[in-house]
């Protein structure tokens, strides 16, 4: 039976989503370890998204083939007894046979938080990157409608690829909230570290070190060294992958 | 000059708000060590609530008597600089020389946050206290209701006190959200430990430990024994101190 698990996970501690080689600890890694001591033999599972280290998720998806007399909310039950604390599985669904996380997700939500006033976010701390320093919001939201629509985003992309590097970015939603400058990126799909120089890319437009206009040039170079740096991993959360 | 701050604190390393001798970390001490470097001399700050070792404030407010040119906003600047990033200083704000800031307070409001599917609190698992055995709210909020109003809570204080026991109690409000049932309490003070056992006998009451009948017989006693137990302090948090 294929299953289809929701997980939300504390990225801090983990090198990331993907299983690695070793003792090195991800996610991936460590719900594998809980599913295959459940089945009696090695599992896989395969996830939507493979968050880098350090980043967060409210809504990762994944699916696994699994036999096994238990109930899902049983499979559930299992994983978050095992699993440490800062990964929990917030449901397990039986799927159809051909489901597959990543090949049919049609487009994932992640929000990046930016604490402007650290010191009302003590509690998310660990969630968000603190940044002091004035931002123009409207610069901001007109380089963020240049880059929306599908583009080739090699330049917003940490690694040289072969395949397409075209993505469809469907919404760029800046939030100013209490202590935080809240962006939220909602796309067909992100290239490696995307989001995270998309969002370097956005913070030096507000601070003023490139101009909105800059965008279109940016996004035309297809280079990675025209975009901005890459805002740190801590403050970017997987918040949601969405299927039809 | 007399100023009034406003604090959080993630207090799960701390060994609480009151100063102690010796090196043990508490939040008064963290906060008076900075305000010491800044004034050049020795400085006392008064909190408003004296959290206990593990529980934490969204809004604990503190009052200090400062010599100094810094503006406000300075002094709340160079605190956020010098302190660990589990404390923030919200707001400093000149104050009244008659303002202090326990003897001033009206009242407070606590809340303590059950977690009943703690895969889905994951980022907030240190502000929350698991329980995931099934909860009689109904039973819950009847027990709240006999609670309200003006009481001897010495039942409900973990320490014999010659001092006044009375207090007053006007609001105890259940909340079942996704994953979590939160308590919030107001009342006009708290002796010690009492929202913590206030929870642990709302807990006992809805597992069927104990009916809701029985806390008028609980106030009653007077004694420690009848109530319930103490609930652990990682889920209790100060939200508030009101001021008229």
């Amino acid at each position: 039976m294929n299953y289809r698990l929701t997980i939300q996970y504390d990225g801090t501690r983990y090198a990331g989503w993907q299983r690695q080689s070793g003792s090195t600890p991800t996610i991936q890694g460590k719900i594998e370890g809980v599913l295959s001591r459940l089945a009696g033999k090695p599992v896989e599972i395969q996830g939507a998204g493979r968050t880098d280290a350090g980043v967060h998720a409210l809504g990762q998806v994944a699916n696994v083939r699994l036999d096994t007399e238990l109930s899902p909310e049983e499979i559930r039950a299992y994983l978050n007894t095992y699993l440490p604390e800062d990964i929990g599985i917030v449901s397990v669904a039986p799927a159809s046979d051909r489901f597959h996380s990543r090949l049919n997700a049609i487009g994932k939500i992640y929000c990046y938080r930016l604490a402007t006033d650290p010191a009302r976010h003590v509690m998310e701390r660990k969630y968000m990157t603190p940044w002091t320093e004035p931002l123009d919001v409207p610069a901001m939201e007109q380089a963020a409608g240049l880059l929306l629509g599908s583009h080739d985003f090699q330049s917003f992309c940490a690694r040289k690829s072969k395949k397409s590097t075209v993505r469809r970015l469907d919404e760029i939603r800046l939030e100013q909230l209490p202590g935080e400058l809240r962006l939220t990126y909602r796309g067909n799909g992100f290239l490696y570290q995307m989001v995270r120089i998309l969002t370097g890319t956005l913070v030096e437009v507000g601070s003023g070190q490139k101009a909105p206009e800059e965008i279109p040039v940016i996004l035309e170079a297809r280079q990675r060294r025209y975009a901005g740096v890459t805002a740190p991993a801590q403050g970017l959360t997987l918040v949601q992958v969405l299927y039809s």
